[in-house]
């Protein structure tokens, strides 16, 4: 079973958070707190959006930051997804 | 008798969620609580809409999640529908 | 007397609900409660509304679905009649 | 002295109704409440209005119902005048 | 000392009401009421405005009827001011 | 040290009131309420800005007058300035 | 481990107010306040942002100053950052 999101939609899971500090894990505030890390499941196609042309920047498999509380939280075969749009997606993790 | 949506509206008609985890079916949390999957029943023939071109990309037939309480609800020979914009539907699951 | 709308609107008369479940009627939970269901009485000439060229495709005559709440109820010869915009209405029941 | 709307404004005045219910006469609910017909007065050049071009339909003489609580109340030589925007006047009476 | 307004701004001043009803002077029910007539004191140029281009058609001396509420006052040499845009000016008193 | 407003941001320094009534300065009230006059110290450079054209027309060391709570404060080497962008001037004060 | 900011998007790290008034450095107020003045640590590639074209213009080691409270904050390395759109960068300090 697969999720296929349309227009400018991404898939993206939370990125379990490891308790290292130092190591380049993104952490917010303490290793309990909701990371803020995801990793990208699924592109949707852009294309027209609203009226307005929107072309894919983000990759399946690439971590990224998203604006907190954006998107919709989905369960598909007991995994938890975040249906967020492009443009809540701030920045790339390199 | 049917309804036939307007512009870039779509009814789609909730899934019933059934009880296996495992199985490819989505379920939010657990088995009694409402599903988030759709079928799509009825298709608008897009067109321009608040004065944007919007082209359908969605099937009569298709499983669809959507983001919750879109649309509206109406009963048609005892059955629930629901009526949503495109704009509503996140995903499309395969 | 007779009501012509203007621009992109639509008068419509809600459609009294008979106690017939089976028979085609669209009834919201029960028989009581208030039809969502209206007959087109007139619909306005479209062209550009808010900047936007408006293309009405309902017909006098149609019966509707339309949002909950839309548009504004007016008196006319003792009949009641809605007076909504055709971007309010759902979907056409044929 | 005399009002001239600017731009896409009518300025309307309310309609005495009066108490005969089926002689075309447009009353909300009894005849004591608020009439919901105006005359048109004066109508604007229209022209651009936020932007858009505007062209004005209605005329000077004719019955409009209009959105309720549409406009700005003025008194002039004593008399009460309302004036709104074309876009407030939802269909004209014939 | 002089205001210059800018873009689509006009600059005006409350007309103080006279008590005689019959002669013109427009009185929001009484005379000790507010007056809603102003006379336009400065005109800016007009010109792209929030990127759409305005015209400026009221003129210096005119009497105008604005939104109540609209603009912001000021006070140059003892003197109380109003400072509008075109947009909130309803009518032209002729 | 200076501050580079970007777009179509404004850097003014409010005016200090004096206390002569008759002599041109505006005084909001009394002599002790905020002044409203304000300088320009330093004028962005335009352009697009939320993709509309935007041409800078105030410039460094004019008067003007802006909306009430318009803009940011920042202080810089103990001077207090507010940002604004060009849109919130009211009017120049010549 | 690096954030690449997405579309008009800018990360930036809040620079260390020093005790020191009268040389230069933006204080709100007292030393004990937050500082305003951030430093451009990455800079987005702009392009079309919600149907609008945009060019960057601040550049990586820049400080500048932005509207409080604007972007989100997030943690890299033990490191604070804000994300901000670059409109909600008011102006560069040079």
């Amino acid at each position: 079973m697969k999720l296929k999101p349309l227009a400018d939609r991404v898939i993206i899971k939370m990125v379990e958070a490891e308790e290292t500090t130092k190591s380049g894990i993104i952490l917010t505030g303490a290793a309990k707190e909701k990371p803020e890390v995801a990793e990208v499941i699924e592109v949707g196609p852009g294309g027209m959006v609203d009226g307005k042309e929107v072309k894919m920047v983000v990759k399946k498999g690439q971590k990224v930051i998203t604006s907190k509380y954006a998107g919709t939280e989905v369960k598909v075969d007991g995994e938890e997804y975040t249906i967020v749009r492009q443009s809540d997606i701030l920045a790339v993790v390199e």
